[in-house]
């Protein structure tokens, strides 16, 4: 019989019983008590281990319940049969080291300023609510509260032209959540923007889809091109093409628009990021609002506006796709908590999000002329500087020199860079075209970075 | 030409080359102003409406960006073609009402008790979170921050016996988000089980997959019966059976192990929901730790033990899962705030979320008694109640009873209670069983709802 003095100690937190049924049940597990054995009696193991009787029971009563022991009436205590599945060395649970890149200047096109954050008044707004309205606690609805979907439709409706009902929003915790629910009801065939971004390209073939690339000019995406594609649906950035920079013109719009008219399967998704850092002039409204409702999927978010790590987007849904929608999702939780949900509802609703877009718009503007002014006095003509007038990076293009080692000898210089290339699917030849951002880059690092990019140059050329 | 005087306000706050801009926009959209149509001068316009020729030239720099108009040199400013879209009518931003249900008593089986939440600790540590750690505000890592996931690593390891480390673990906006991404890496055919979760049947067929049901005995799902499937994977509740509250012996875990590693391909999703609100003795560890780490994905949510409208849910990937799940999915952001995170794990590190768990449960443990109590009071030996041992509802059989009429009767007198049929596959013909959650019922309303209960009861005897 087995040894069972040793397995308790009195000092720990852990309760005996608790002790003793772990030690009982890998002794079970590990084949050390074997199937049909019989189990000391309750009094003999207590006096044996210096324990109540009634500790020794809750433990047999716990491995009765849990299927390792069975209890014969007049007879005693029994070991059941337990198979042994398959054992690999046990895990440590210590965290195994990640890798985590440090930019000496991070130029990456998705940085924000974290100093611009309100966190006063979302301070202020998330406690009240946390304190005020304890029933925020209890499941909301899946599309996300109606109170955050009536704020967003106005908000959409007055800075961008949306015209929806609340029904039409969905709140969900990020764009390629609301795109990964999204492209299953649109078809099989969508149509991208070349060059465009690589995450859309990925959320297709996970939707078990064919990306068709089409290409981009000036003027944003070419419908002519479009036109000659079997796509269903199209996803496009007309207001701030990424990577290009490109806004649509309105002939465009109503070309793209005229496109989706022609069949009832085809729709268009808008991904409105970034309009709200147009510098220069208003923002043109947006293709859902000169539609009014049928073809255009609007999605915008809220990762820039706000800040990346707070998980908020939403997505305007046209009338044809609301049923579908509702079919397949109806039951879904929403994604988004819904303190979150309401922190922003009210930060919009007492106008706190106007005023700091307007802040932020200021503040990104200045300084994209001072990266502008730095780079052009780093390089002079040798640059041809693009996108200035939307969003928070610009386009930088260099005659004679390999795009691919220009980006390679940022990197080593601890510059955070990409080239278009990475965003195309053909490769262009003549010259180099990189993108830098600016959302995250400091005043006092604004020089230091042109100077960095200016060496990693100059050792090319 | 058409007549410009009394389109601007000068009262407005919206400025004046804006008016002027949206003015033109839309008489070039609706055809008020032809395709080739030469535009007044600036300063005949300036004049005519009695303001700046800088205002005019801004509103006319802007269209010519947006593609309305466009700038012949040494002639003016000239309509461009706008292609018509197909309008409809317009709709209006006013919520459309919805349907909300308010019940006399929510007997339903995901409720909670708002007034249990720790709202002083959850929101002191928001608080310092958000005023000290300012980078929290930038992109984290998709599959959550590694401190949360070291936290919970140890945390799932010495309450639900889970081995892993952080870098298995993958934090999500809820069970349905991470089924979601996860059912398609597991193979096109996924058993269930019968009675079980309504959701899961959608996320299948959402996923485009095939559930195949497999009955549920009073140990849980039969093993016997799912070898005769041709599964590739299995979802089970074995903590506590949903909506049965079975927990899973150890002899049935090892032989669904088995199962499992009798083929490569073969998974098991062990959802660990109301593992939290075992009342007689520990609960039984997971499955997931009986096997350690080759066939099992673990997933658990805070929905209960906080709150559901925080959406915070994790699940542990088996190794061999890992890199699908990085090819796919690595480039994913994630779907829950680092804040939330960040709190919750402070939550966890400094010992609240221990201290919290076992106040809610000997709460939840005296509400339970209560009712059964007070069922027991109301029904005499009318009523067999089960499910009293695990998770935040009973159920409750009767005999010569139709289950439908029952469940008909209760919600008319303002119950909200739900059948078994409801969860099955296979209609159950004898008697009726309803389950009866108790997770948000105050203490005051346990007598009335008993009391509603057998009122309804009593018109079908």
């Amino acid at each position: 019989m087995l040894e069972f003095t040793g397995i308790l100690q009195s000092e720990s937190e852990v309760p005996l019983y608790e002790q003793l049924y772990c030690s009982l049940s890998a002794a079970i597990q590990n084949g050390e008590l074997k199937q049909n054995a019989k189990m000391p009696g309750k009094r003999t193991l207590a006096e044996q281990l210096g324990i109540s009787v009634n500790t020794v029971d809750t433990a047999y009563q716990l491995l009765v319940a849990e299927g390792y022991l069975e209890s014969r009436p007049r007879s005693g205590f029994y070991v059941m049969q337990v198979e042994q599945p398959i054992q690999t060395v046990p895990q440590s649970a210590v965290a195994a080291p990640e890798p985590s890149v440090q930019w000496k200047f991070d130029l990456g096109t998705g940085g924000i300023d974290p100093s611009l954050f309100p966190f006063r008044v979302w301070g202020r707004i998330q406690k009240e609510l946390l304190y005020s309205r304890p029933q925020l606690l209890l499941q909301g609805k899946g599309q996300g509260d109606v109170e955050l979907r009536s704020v967003l439709a106005d908000h959409l409706c007055q800075y961008r032209g949306v015209t929806c009902r609340p029904d039409q929003i969905v709140i969900g915790a990020g764009i390629e959540y609301l795109l990964g629910l999204l492209l299953p009801i649109l078809g099989s065939r969508l149509a991208i923007e070349d060059p465009g971004y690589p995450k859309v390209n990925r959320l297709v073939k996970n939707a078990g889809m064919t990306a068709l690339p089409v290409p981009v000019d000036e003027k944003g995406i070419s419908v002519q091109l479009l036109a000659k594609t079997d796509a269903n649906a199209v996803y496009v950035t007309p207001s701030h093409q990424f990577p290009t920079g490109v806004t649509m013109p309105v002939g465009r719009r109503s070309a793209l628009l005229s496109w989706a008219h022609e069949k009832e399967e085809r729709f268009i998704i808008e991904d409105d990021y970034d309009s709200e850092f147009r510098f220069d002039l208003r923002p043109l409204p947006s293709l859902q609002g000169m539609d009014r409702g049928e073809k255009v999927v609007y999605i915008g978010t809220f990762s820039k506006s706000l800040a990346p790590s707070i998980r908020i987007a939403c997505m305007v849904l046209p009338k044809p796709l609301i049923q579908p929608w509702k079919e397949r999702y109806g039951s879904y939780a929403s994604t988004v908590s819904r303190f979150e949900q309401q922190t922003l509802c009210e930060f919009i609703r007492q106008k706190h999000f106007s005023r700091h877009l307007s802040r932020m718009r200021n503040r990104y503007r200045k300084r994209m002329q001072q990266f502008k002014a730095a780079l052009q006095n780093c390089f002079g003509k040798k640059v041809s500087i693009s996108g200035e007038h939307t969003g928070l990076h610009l386009l930088l293009r260099f005659e004679n020199v390999n795009e691919q080692q220009l980006v390679d000898a940022a990197i080593n210089n601890g510059l955070r860079v990409s080239g278009l290339s990475q965003y195309s699917c053909v490769a262009h030849t003549k010259g180099a075209c990189i993108l830098v951002g600016y959302g995250c880059l400091a005043e006092n690092q604004i020089m230091p970075a042109a100077n960095a990019l200016q060496q990693a140059w100059k050792g090319l050329v």
